[in-house]
């Protein structure tokens, strides 16, 4: 069966490869890609380590990456996917980024914005997790488990 | 009476001479500065409407500026000063980067990340707010009234 290319798993599958490439780099495996129109208009990987910098999560470097592509602070016709849950950074960037639609991958009940308050998000962002979690989950775990192994 | 250099009210005063540079540009001015060992080794103000970027908030370039001067993404010695409340994105920064004091002006309560939760704050860091408050409050103030007028 092929997968339909406008699909949320079509697009998360870019995101997992977007965490692929920050695993390359020895970076949590955390991806992300922004969709308007059905077109990618950015991709990142976390690379906290690499820039040395607590703040370059994945979503904040697409964030700023699809406001540059699209001459626009604001991105409510844009849609994020991201592998793991966004944390509260994120979800206060998401926000006022107005970004109209957040789907992530696996859910993470330690960092994840939605532990603290659903109001975090902006009241007309529609907001989904699940998509292709045990393939972003996998990404994780394995991550963490090389690193305790090395 | 001369302040001392070292004081709270010292480097707040040079957030608010960054705050002021915003408002410079057009931008809703609000400035942050970051301290190590008495030092200044960050300084910043918004940008979000010149650089197009709703995540361009005084104290996200700050943090990543510090982080680049001191080459490490962790910030435990540093104290971050800035003139208004941060809101949740950049209070989720502040924690990422383990900054061990945070110093604002003016609150914020409508976006002001104590609204939501105080447990978002590091449970080792140390924050107050209400330094020179009426100041930061004022340039605010200022600024949305000439927008107003204009």
């Amino acid at each position: 069966m092929t997968e339909d290319i406008f699909s949320d798993a079509h697009f998360m599958r870019e995101a997992i490869r977007e965490a692929r490439k920050a695993a390359d780099v020895d970076e949590i495996p955390i991806g992300c890609v922004i969709v308007q129109n059905s077109r990618i208009v950015a991709r990142a990987h976390n690379l906290t380590e690499t820039l040395n910098d607590a703040t370059a999560h994945a979503e904040m470097q697409a964030i700023t990456a699809a406001s540059n592509h699209v001459g626009s602070k604001y991105l409510p016709d844009c849609i994020l996917y991201v592998t793991l849950e966004p944390c509260l950074m994120c979800a206060g960037a998401i926000r006022w980024s107005q970004i109209g639609r957040v789907v992530f991958g696996c859910y993470d009940k330690k960092y994840g914005f939605a532990r603290f308050a659903t109001e975090i998000a902006h009241p007309k962002a529609d907001i989904s997790g699940g998509v292709l979690q045990d393939e972003c989950s996998a990404l994780l775990t394995e991550f963490f488990k090389a690193k305790r192994i090395n």
